[in-house]
């Protein structure tokens, strides 16, 4: 008996057509299938339409949709195919990795830098990746794309236009393709997945501050009074801020001592935060800041969304390895 | 006659000693000479110290007295070295490629992931790679790091303890080292620097805003509230912003309309931005809006300011490429 996949489209480049307003999504779950007849030989397989959209429209809330439908998705299938725009795909990965905990199938994420139906696009070798991946009953929420397997938290998108659109960011591809197949590593136990009640929660009042040299203090006053709960700040090299004239630290400490919780992570792409090794870090340790260690802002955003959903029970969860998204902190 | 060659103290890691409150820069320039004797065996080297401060701390106004300095100390030599921290390197080197533009000699920016006294320190060799820039005859603003000399427009710092800290995006390192010397590129005369008055002049009023999933509006609000003149949008990947339910394509032209200048650029690392692709960026062309194409934030932040601080004879070389920041656009 063929194995059980589900097919959930949300839009996206692979999905787009030309229109006079531009690249737009219109091919449905059931067009995808229709255009990659090969696939229904691997499986047994049901398609369904979640959102229609470019991801650049993907937002928490659709999030939740494409979450809840997972989760429904998940009772009747043994690997799940997700077809999603690549603009935000590494945060809506990284989103669902949370939200998922614990599920126990494969959750794939694919799409394509061209539409399905153009002469040279890159649909279908990525959707055939992704099918790969989603029989290969590794549980855990994945990108398939171009060769590489990634954690849903360690993707991000490295180029606008190249069909090798996503790297895997502060540890290697959990897997790959080459003539002789699918390769994936095995679960080394060190991130341990953990039951949480009700991790569909999120709260998506998080401000993404990004430093620049001359960055206003006036910025962290705007995120206090405006109610935002959560901020990552991509900081300097290790972790620094500037002090001097425009007194950043100050204005941290303020935001943190009235309840904001910030994550601190790195504007490198790669290595770790540790804002404890030079003096410009030192002064911001305290309640209410942590430090991101090596994970990448789509994983800080999302998984400080997420702990906001439920902060009573999850803020020590910030520090922990919860699904990949960090390494283990020395 | 040996060349001549200015070496102008900064600050930053090459320069820090251990203290009790973490790393801090306490070594002159003298003192980085003392500590490197062969040095002036290439050259006749005079050194002077700028400021002394963890780079974190380096603003918009230290770039100015840098400029100025940097000025001065031109008319009597024959290639500048910059020491200075790593963490804003890349964007006081992009800030200084514009404030010197038509520079006639090198200017040589360099620093190490270790302290020049630690055992295993980066120091000594990014020194003597900066010196032999410096005694390149080739003008313009550079890094030289770690057997790499890339434009100062071009830079990255990438990783955060990794000797390897910077990269060149979206162009070649324009030249490397190996153990043959230096190899520089030759200039390919597609950016051709031209003469601007009153270069040094900047305005800092420059909001830095990278979207996430699901980003407010309001902060459109607050931007355009608390006097910002200008604005870079890292955007998803060619130039996307959501626009149901928080629509930040009408709040990017209401800014514009009121005045404030935008530039576009993406999160994705590599390869350029370009909204006219998909429906998700069409609607925000505009006065007021102007595509990154393939700069750096660093170069994008840097030009912008620069563009501000005289905008009627600036504006129109937002979109030109003044000293290898961006490609050409076609």
């Amino acid at each position: 008996m063929l194995p059980r996949v589900i097919l959930l489209a949300t839009g996206g480049t692979i999905a787009s057509q030309p229109t006079e307003q531009g690249l737009m999504p219109l091919t449905t779950a059931d067009g995808i299938l229709d255009f990659m007849p090969s696939l229904r030989q691997l499986a047994h397989i049901n398609a369904r339409d979640v959102f229609m959209l470019d991801s650049s429209n993907i937002q928490p809330e659709e999030w939740q949709q494409l979450a809840q439908a997972v989760r429904e998705a998940a009772a009747e299938a043994d690997g799940i195919i997700i077809t999603h725009g690549t603009d935000t795909m590494a945060y809506t990965a990284s989103a669902l990795s949370f939200m998922l905990l614990g599920i126990q199938i494969p959750i794939v994420f694919t799409g394509s830098q061209l539409p399905l139906t153009h002469p040279h696009s890159d649909a279908p070798g990525n959707l055939r990746e992704a099918m790969a991946v989603a029989l290969s009953g590794r549980a855990g929420v994945y990108i398939a794309f171009q060769h590489k397997v990634i954690y849903g938290t360690r993707a991000v998108k490295m180029r606008t236009l190249g069909f090798d659109a996503f790297d895997s960011i502060n540890l290697p591809p959990v897997g790959f393709f080459d003539a002789d197949g699918l390769h994936l590593q095995p679960e080394d136990g060190s991130c341990k997945p953990l039951a949480v009640a009700e991790p569909l929660a999120i709260d998506s009042r998080v401000f993404l501050l990004k430093m620049m040299p001359g960055t206003d203090p006036e910025i962290f006053d705007h995120i206090l009074r405006a109610g935002y709960r959560g901020l990552v700040l991509e900081a300097f090299g290790l972790g620094g801020l500037h002090y001097i004239r425009r007194n950043l630290i100050d204005k941290l400490q303020a935001i943190s001592q009235a309840g904001v919780i910030t994550l601190v992570t790195t504007q490198c792409l790669y290595e770790k935060a540790d804002f404890t090794i030079y003096e410009v870090g030192k002064g911001f340790q305290g309640g209410g800041i942590y430090g991101a260690h090596d994970m990448t802002t789509e994983a800080a955003v999302t998984k400080l969304m997420w702990a906001l959903g439920d902060l009573e029970n999850r803020r020590h969860l910030l520090t922990r390895c919860l699904t990949h998204e960090m390494g283990t902190v020395t």
